[in-house]
């Protein structure tokens, strides 16, 4: 019995977040673990780098899992892909070395979060992206994204994921850019909080349409036990691009 | 009762394509003027630019109708915006001039089709791509493209809309760009025969992998009156990007 590692894609709009759930509701989670259970898979529950929220999409989302395999992983991936449906995919498989875990061996990961600025809705588009009017104005965006780089504690923008947990983060890229007629944010740390990327999507996006302050962002960032008033981003617009071990990046 | 001219956008994947059908299934047309219906339009069938194929998307349809409206176009948007479907939308609204037809009024159409090559599915693309594997060669798609380029008789590669009617385009635009993961072919003629994109983008793709000659495609393009055969690109790849009338692009 060896131990996989997979990367794994999918367009979450139709699925209640990546976790499974007792209430039988749609999760990423659920039908990776059925297709794995039609190739002989028995364990309890797969491993994962990370949860994504109702919504949220991964391009990079990693799971592991132990599996009596003996066909090699190519056609492993495509065992796999066979049995999910068309909206969630195996990217590659290989074989984890032993003591291999999603969450805990990852050195860092990397989001996007893409918005389009316009007025009316865009049919094409807004399955992966927030639409937001008047559009914000890009060096704001850019200045703001700029004060999330190093090491500080983000308690305003989110929760720890485990009660109490501590939330200091190191941010080691955080940059906007102009993707056609969408404009993308790319955060690159070592652990997120819950709901961050998308609370500091939203405010940055409120301040680059001139509705708050750009000081009443960076007093927010310098006061982590108040929690920051205001709206939060909604999951289609968010991506998990890439979880990065120290072997590589995946 | 003013003209009013309108350009469409909509996720084509969960419609029977452009055209209302009689047995009931769900079609754009038929969304659109149900919306209209809600706004006192009481026509017998709305005008369009083009009748797009089950699955073909659109980011500038341009369809016409007659309305009694009294609050500007700016209000007409955003009230049928109100009545559409998420996966359909108005971009915008402006009153056309008398005789105005958005098929017979309009000088050229340019539509944009997407591939993403890659081996394993990829449900972030597939939606508004086409998945071919292994590869094209890009050298050999730009290439092909530019023997469509001019004046010439495209029979082997589409039908006339009318039975026996003529099969010469004026093809102004035609090629092949990188964009990220994906290769987007655009092309821009006068007009375009039935299923003529997806004919040559199947069939620039599949001598880009090597798997026909290019020297059949052109012989192909030589003889008109054979039917050439090959494959057909699916609709999900393809985009109808815009309609050009004389007094400016829509």
């Amino acid at each position: 019995m060896a131990v996989y590692k997979s990367i794994i894609a999918y367009d979450g709009t139709d699925y209640r977040g990546f976790q499974r759930q007792a209430n039988r509701r749609r999760t990423v989670q659920g039908v990776l673990e059925e297709a794995l259970s039609g190739l002989g898979w028995r364990g309890r529950s797969l491993l994962s780098a990370g949860r994504t929220d109702a919504g949220v999409h991964a391009r990079g989302q990693v799971i592991a899992f132990e599996l009596e395999w003996a066909h090699g992983t190519e056609r492993l991936t495509r065992a796999l892909n066979a049995r999910l449906p068309a909206d969630v995919s195996v990217m590659e498989c290989e074989e984890a070395p032993a003591g291999f875990h999603p969450r805990f061996s990852a050195l860092r990961r990397r989001y996007r979060y893409t918005i389009v600025a316009a007025a009316e809705r865009d049919p094409l588009l807004e399955r992966f992206a927030w639409r937001v009017w008047p559009g914000p104005e890009l060096g704001t965006l850019q200045a703001m994204a700029g004060i999330l780089l190093g090491r500080q504690d983000f308690g305003a923008f989110g929760h720890a994921p485990i009660p109490g947990g501590h939330t200091v983060r190191q941010v080691f890229r955080a940059e906007w850019q102009a993707r056609e007629a969408c404009l993308a944010f790319e955060i690159e740390a070592d652990a997120f909080l819950q709901h961050m990327v998308r609370r500091l999507v939203a405010a940055m996006v409120i301040t680059g349409q001139g509705r708050r302050s750009e000081h009443g962002f960076r007093e927010a960032l310098s006061q982590p036990s108040r929690v920051w008033q205001g709206p939060i981003a909604p999951g289609r617009g968010l991506c998990l691009e890439a979880v990065i071990y120290a072997t590589g990046r995946s």
